[in-house]
């Protein structure tokens, strides 16, 4: 399905027509950039995705309200979330809105706002407007303001996450590229990441919720670092923000349509990718797949519960072929499943069969966990479902990171 | 209540009339104690509690069977979990009961059996058999014999857990001893960790069953190390071993049966204090209390939720008051609430109110947060119930211990 795909190297926001990107620093991250503006020439359709902790920060109730609105541009700062910031936390939220609303001349409600970092301390907002003011002058276009709007997302992250395509159709071209931001916390539930997408196709904002909704599931929920679920995850997708009349438009069931819901699943898993790669103090990437599930849902709870165990992960950090504790953290996923059919897989060598041990060669296992990406396979054979999830290890790094985080 | 309590120190099993103990080395853990046996001069009633893991050892399912039989003796070894290792699992462990019963005279139908250790690999079962012969000549009772078997059921432990007592009642006096491990992957749900309780009550199995249920309920499963919930985990009481014709009488709703009960609560709570307090690579460990919570078993969710999370547990190792990552957990457990009515308290300091930041001095936070036991106080506001739970930080020393666990 690919063929029709280019991909754009180094690129992102602005490698679609019609919109403009911006980063700068304002002092709530000390020299390094924390204010980021997209924002499109025309209105969008905008569909979202949100973290399912229960304790959502300012900003993501700002989104949920604004989402089905003609949106036009997004703001981001990072350094301080505006989470577990009280009534204050809400008015600051919506006083970003209305700062960058006033300045492109829109309506607040056509404004998202995200915010990552310190929780529970407020926005320092003079910093904030002077940022906001400052990101509103410096928009443009090209890869100098995609890796600016890049940067200042970021967190604890080492590398900016970006991803762009363009897709030859016969009835056009369209584009689809992001950026994003999140390592450590990352898990299941979109754990302190955030996405931003955008696309100059014309389609309806109920279809663009289902795609995108779905693409989350098997790619952003699907990562873990550390089990977490942050108060502020947030992952957004504007579509059709140019003056270009002529946008491909994506109606359920064309063609047209399968290429677009194969290339946002394309783009979306490479960003997430790129987020579990940057995974605080990692070693290993684990590609888990659980086959013979009993169905899709169940397939995910198991496959978190032993990405989040830290005697898994700590086992591949020590390059231990320990299996058991997979098993183990099979067993009290929650899920009903009969151990005593599993059979577990690391690279090409089987560990288990029928939950018992099989003979391996501690040679050629050494050799396969030596590397930094490990294939973890599972195989309930329960049921018809496969999910494929991605994790890490948990190493000496993460703890360090963690330890002085607010400090 | 305690008034009519004298605490034995430094004695265990033996302290309890009619129980003897061994502890020897048999070469499942190189030049360490690794199997021990207590056994009992009459039948005994017996009652357990044990994992919640879908995957449980050999050894777990031959104690749920034989646990309601008059039990004699139980053989207990470490080094090897016999987990995970199929049908060859099922009958190592049926060969231990008969080894042992054939050494006691007894019917294997009598015996318990545990196992700690590395899960998937076989037993090594002629020094199985050398070690349960080995033991069964080493039994005997006091100090000497007691330590024995405390080490012997020992893997990643620094130390011996152990906490015996006389009650002084009306009726006469009776006895409550007992022993446990667990270091590491110690959580709600027992994991692994084993402990061993005798005394010389008269009391009916099913009443025994009701009382170890909710004093495990309240003490071994209100800890946690690192949220794992292992394979093996058993906690075991053997009541009335004693050939004493004037044991204690206890029936449901007689002050001995509330003395008995209270007692009971203390011995397993002591247990489960030195567990946490050997916990793998801990520095601090962290007393939480949910008040106001929807019911107690919501309550527990939330405590795991929060005392699971790799997040709260570094922030503790830094020495982080990171209130916020206390909420976002709370608010990730699953459990229903209002984030916005929620107050967080470290030690005396109070860092939230109504889900918000609350100004405090960080010279004083420093000093609390300094010592090695700090207490939090988590008030929900959401309704009647209390429950306290015990749990550690993370630590370098964590990943250290784990890594490098089965090599």
């Amino acid at each position: 399905m690919s063929s029709n795909w280019t991909e754009l190297e180094n690129m992102s926001i602005t490698a679609v027509p019609g919109f403009q990107a911006a980063g700068v620093a304002c002092g709530l991250k000390n020299s390094k950039k924390d204010m980021a503006v997209i924002c499109s020439e025309k209105e969008t359709r905008a569909a979202g995705v949100f973290t399912q902790n229960l304790v959502q920060a300012a900003p993501v109730k700002l989104c949920k309200e604004h989402i089905k609105n003609p949106v036009r541009a997004v703001v981001v700062n990072s350094g301080n979330a505006n989470a577990c910031t009280g009534e204050q936390g809400r008015r600051d939220a919506y006083k970003m809105a209305e700062k960058v609303a006033e300045g492109l001349n829109l309506n607040p409600s056509q404004v998202l706002v995200c915010s990552t970092g310190v929780i529970g301390e407020p926005l320092a907002m003079d910093k904030v407007g002077a940022g906001i003011d400052q990101a509103l002058t410096s928009l443009g276009r090209g890869e100098e303001f995609d890796t600016a709007a890049a940067e200042a997302i970021l967190t604890t992250d080492t590398k900016i996450k970006r991803s762009a395509y363009r897709c030859n159709l016969p009835a056009g071209d369209f584009h689809l590229a992001g950026i994003a931001k999140g390592s450590g916390m990352i898990c299941p539930n979109m754990a302190t990441m955030l996405a931003f997408l955008v696309t100059d196709v014309n389609i309806e904002q109920a279809l663009l919720q289902e795609l995108f909704s779905e693409a989350a599931n098997k790619t952003f929920n699907a990562i873990t670092v550390d089990g977490e679920t942050s108060t502020n995850d947030t992952a957004l997708i504007l579509a059709g923000g140019g003056s270009n009349k002529d946008e491909v438009e994506i109606k359920e069931g064309s063609e047209a349509c399968e290429q677009f819901k194969a290339l946002l699943e394309q783009v979306c898993r490479e960003l997430a990718f790129q987020i579990v790669e940057d995974g605080e103090g990692l070693t290993k990437v684990i590609n888990l797949t659980i086959k013979g599930a009993p169905d899709e849902e169940k397939g995910r709870i198991m496959a978190r519960s032993v990405l989040n165990s830290p005697l898994v992960k700590t086992a591949f950090y020590g390059e231990d072929a320990n299996w058991g504790r997979i098993l183990a953290a099979l067993g009290y996923s929650g899920v009903d499943f009969d151990p005593g059919k599993t059979d577990i897989f690391i690279g090409a060598c089987q560990l288990a069969r029928d939950g018992g041990a099989v003979p391996f060669s501690e040679v050629e296992m050494k050799t396969i966990l030596q590397k930094k990406d490990i294939e973890v396979v599972v195989d309930l054979k329960q049921g018809p479902a496969e999910v494929k999830a991605w994790g890490t290890d948990m190493s000496h790094e993460y703890i360090r990171i963690n330890s002085s985080y607010r400090s």
